[in-house]
């Protein structure tokens, strides 16, 4: 039996709680919060678990084989670096750290314990991520020449990270694991309307080798949600929205051609729709499972260190061009 | 009886055409076009109407009083500079030249020989644009923090000008009619997916003093149509669909407040959604009256010199930044 | 040269007006109109079509091969009997005739005189209608089990016909194309909430004897205009949506299935939708070639007499039970 | 501290335990149902309730308060009966018998005993209906004139109960809840596509003294799931969307008015739409409490037995008239 430790139980922590307490080949000894009110809510939730405000109880106990880190982003480095240094598998909550530089000690010091060092980009498990990935390495999509996606709402504004370090590792890691390039530079934009000067709307551009390009929309002042993500291939193309709730993805048969020797160079097809079912287990479950998976097993999770790294990176790259207004940022 | 002619019977001709032919006070002598189909097509709607291919009898018949000029991007100047120097009043298809230092020409010439020099933004005169400004103006909306349009499909290929040049004009135009502020620098990224170099997917952001930020998504190869503005105020905020049949505009009674001594910074209100019945008149009748109404009262039309220009320059800008890799380019 | 008279220039009348006028194997030598200003538009749009008030001249010029009656219903019998009685080929508006009575004299009048007798079911030549007869035709849909239709808007309030003359022919006669089997009864209901006691809401159901039900919600009163239909074979289900402006034919993989001997007596299949590209060129453009190689060719039309009398039969088999406050009225 | 049991953990059994096990005033001492699994399930959520299979436990465990009834339709009567018998409390899940006349016992039983005697009409309690009825009694919506409710989907198939008795106490309790009148006869057609004959598809009419109407669209055979209902007035009309996350209501400006001396009797009026915001909490909770309110304060519930009484002698006159072919039931 697998004991893992949870530390942090605001937003995101009782989700996992819920989904890794369901599994039966672990069990959740620890649950962490400084926070009392949180901690008493550990309690009625969960009697069987111990819920502590002390975090280094967790690193000291020998009994704890893996640590889901859930707190605040700038706690994410030290604490993985604790869990990694006692030995400790670890799931750490998205953004993988602060810096592309933390990732990378992090990810040296994994390899050499190691241990499994994994990042939670939830929605490479949602059924119709999965789906997309399914269809684009089926060959319908053709060469990717555009990923476009907007993820807007009235969202909480966080204290310690702008909308570019909040919303897009969703996006960023989505594009990373349907896109089989790199970016090599980014260009980005914001602005932020309230006096910490943290961005509250972004726009980022990736440039790629390919003549591909990515764009994300991102703000946390929207009175629409709107989580909406076009892909455009050379034979056909695909629109994925995450609030339709049972029609997320829509391929359509529609594509461009390049026509040389005639006055009207491209030639349009427009044919047509297709709304493939999408498996509608909660993602959650998935990634809970895939990192019980990668300590058991082995198996290199689907979500690993080499996705939270890239995102990092281009989060990274994505602040420095909005503070240098637009520059464009190699990566 | 005002006597017009219309150069260019492409695309847009035939529509300014059949709007200014319900006129009774003014009557289109001349249609002209290059190409002999469209020439045919035009002796078939307009028996009344001379259809010819040489532009400069327009220019040399002393009954016309007005030119349109709806021919390709390229012959703008040369074409209104003519009419101009001729003594004609000129309206121009969007955008109006292509560059501002052409822009600043003509206008200098319109103003020496006292002619309306007018532009074809269609959508100032649409019932929701103008229902939108009439919000603005009754202060529902409070100071505008943000404007985010998205204007994409699977559009024709220009084979002259970009996706900017194409499509840019109708939001940033809309843009300048709303909001009482000029940008003063741009960012912008693009590419193009042809051999020609012609962008066929943009991204432009538009700083602002105020600390507005203006944000314009552009593509010609989107499957799904999408024209659509967010723009946020303080008070509320204003979605604008254009391709809701009756429903093209809606308010939200939403808005965000800053909290400082607080732990949780900002507070937000959601409240009711306001869609206002929006006039369904055909918005470039009301441009053809507004040239009329100009020539011969002297009232400055809404979408004059003033909107041309400003749209020209911000596209020579956006496409330098994206030519420079995002680099800001200031206005 | 095929030689045409129409009767009757006042909402459909134009339309008809317009898709023969440019069809070359026929002329348009007579709009026939009792009112002034209709007939003073007529020479505004058609100088070259005589336009008359006195509907005799028509039935009385032997150059005229073909009378097309967009006049109220209540006349339609009277000219049709007169037309075909002097040798015209004959095309009714819908409905064809006030009583299935009148539906039958014209059509032995017409199988006597060797003419063609048509009726305007505009919706059997949309490219939507005539792609769910190709899908079904296809064997994809199966036995079909129900047919639902709502048709209901802020629509004209008719002072002769109530809502189900007005609005049913419409489904009544796609339902017929679509579905192989006549019905057995009618059971209607409905209400007036004027002073003349015209019906503006009603609300029909047909028995089947293969144990198919069709019904049909229809009304003038709703404030959002939807025209919708379920159609739910025994292997598929097709939603029809006429406002969808490019996705108006959704083909659902979904069906249940008994399951005698278990518990839960039914099982479920939900699986992939697909939306068919769907033809884009005008119904009525379609319904004028067919009337005109009807004549030509003697091709038996689409939309012909033996609808137009199902549709009557059934139009008043609804009134019928209305009337007898929900009766069934059999077939 | 009223101590309460419930009976049947099958479908909707499990969202009243967890509402009334959240309310400090009550506590859920048993838990009955027939199904081992269920009552395992029981044990593992709700460690602290007894866990039975033995219903006559309940009735004659004096330190009951209440007894909530959610087991088939077909025991509502006789387990409802025991309980008041034994003096206690009853809430019973929709429908509330079988029959008129059961209902009618029970109510008389009820009323002897002095007990609570409520149906769990959920709908009653929403964020939407409540804030229908509050514009409705504010006086905007003027007489309503028709009621058109549909609620489809791909339902589960019932083994003892048609689709009437399934979905429409849903609809007919919010009518009766939201208008003053009751109806005098119904008209209902339907039909069954398995060989148990149990209805699948139906619609019913209720009509009024006053010249309203109301009409419900039920089946548990739609691709689609929709439930909707328009709700038309001398002044204004609503629009309730249950499917919409956020917009379930929409107030439309519109009506129409009878212009007698002219020839067009009929005036439309087509103004702004408005979206009200709407209460989230749920329903369910809403509805324990009153019922919790009702034991203690005497106070009257919202779900009161005559709304259980009238939705079951509707339910009873469609199925009538359903069986007899549309014929009219009178009420």
């Amino acid at each position: 039996m697998i004991k893992i430790a949870l530390i942090g139980f605001g937003y995101w922590g009782p989700n996992l709680a819920r989904n890794f307490s369901t599994l039966d080949s672990c069990q959740i000894k620890y649950i962490v919060d400084s926070n009392k009110q949180r901690l008493s809510l550990v309690k009625k939730h969960y009697p069987n678990v111990t819920a502590i405000s002390e975090v280094d109880t967790v690193f000291n106990d020998r009994e704890i084989d893996a640590v889901i880190i859930a707190s605040p982003v700038s706690t994410h480095f030290t604490f993985a670096k604790k869990a990694l240094t006692h030995g400790k598998h670890v799931l750490l909550e998205k953004p993988m750290t602060s810096s592309r530089a933390e990732a990378e000690e992090l990810i040296e010091l994994a390899k050499k314990q190691g241990k499994v060092l994994m990042v939670d980009h939830t929605f490479l498990y949602t059924g119709a991520v999965k789906k997309i990935k399914e269809i684009i390495e089926g060959g319908q999509i053709g060469a990717i020449r555009y990923f476009d996606s907007t993820r807007i709402n009235l969202g909480l504004f966080q204290h310690d990270i702008n909308v570019v370090w909040d919303l897009a590792p969703h996006d960023i890691s989505i594009l990373r694991y349907l896109v089989d390039e790199e970016p090599v530079s980014v260009i980005a934009s914001g602005v932020s309307h309230t006096d910490n000067k943290i961005e509250n709307i972004a726009y980022i551009t990736l440039n790629y080798k390919s003549n591909m390009i990515a764009h994300f929309t991102l703000s946390w002042t929207s009175p629409v949600k709107i989580r909406k993500t076009l892909i455009g291939g050379t034979k056909k193309m695909v629109v994925y929205d995450d609030l339709e709730p049972t029609e997320k993805v829509r391929v359509y048969d529609t594509g461009f051609k390049v026509q040389d020797n005639s006055q009207l160079l491209i030639d349009y097809r427009v044919g047509d729709i297709y709304i493939p079912k999408v498996e509608q287990t909660e993602a959650l479950s998935g990634l809970a499972q895939d990192f019980i998976q990668a300590m058991t097993t082995g198996k290199k999770p689907l979500s690993d260190w080499k996705s939270g790294l890239s995102v990092v990176s281009i989060l990274e790259a994505a602040e420095k061009s909005i503070k240098n207004r637009g520059k464009e940022v190699l990566l």
